[in-house]
């Protein structure tokens, strides 16, 4: 069974996680049967290894990692490649496919303009 | 005139830029005749205030700052008003306000989950 891992950096501010509850939502609203679960690389919780577990126990033995990032950057290019490796070494028979950030994805990032244009009103 | 100043974080890796233009590049193809910049808060430039002054000089008189962040943490919070206030002191009569964050956008948290469904095919 799939599951998909909507992956944050994280901050100390708790309201910083909604967003990733949102997406979450909107995607069981799409398919309710998805097994999704956000992880975050620092200062807030689940964290990545905490949401792999998760995964797991809700029967997932393929995880597709998805960066809530807008690029690549060191913890994408670096960190995340090696949590993933270790997870998969916790876990016998898991396999973690990584995509890109969600900010190389065109409908994403026409989502934005149009969401600045808005911001700006009379431009 | 208006301006829009696409506030990022910045990062080390020159591509992290890459989603930004392409935003810029975006906003352009619907509004030809749009002041619009990228500004990123620290590893990369143009810096937050190099933005601002390229506004400035192309015309902008009220500048709408749209962080291209998830979700408002101490950055947004704290460090965004406090750079816009600063960059108002300096350019008399200039106005700069503040949007939410994109990550906040309900279109693009909808976009980011139909790309994490699609990166996660059969689930």
């Amino acid at each position: 069974m799939k599951g998909i891992l909507l992956f944050g950096h994280g901050a100390r501010n708790p309201e910083w996680a909604q967003p990733f509850h949102r997406i979450r939502d909107a995607i069981l609203a799409r398919e309710p049967a998805a097994l999704v679960e956000p992880g975050f690389l620092e200062l807030m919780r689940p964290g990545f290894d905490e949401a792999v577990d998760c995964l797991v126990r809700q029967g997932a033995t393929e995880i597709t990692v998805v960066p809530i990032f807008m690029a690549a950057g060191s913890h994408i290019r670096k960190d995340l490649p090696q949590m993933a490796a270790n997870a998969m070494d916790r876990h016998a028979g898991l396999l973690i496919a990584l995509a890109a950030p969600v900010g190389e994805a065109e409908p994403v990032l026409a989502a934005m303009a149009d969401y600045a244009i808005n911001a700006a009103p009379e431009i």
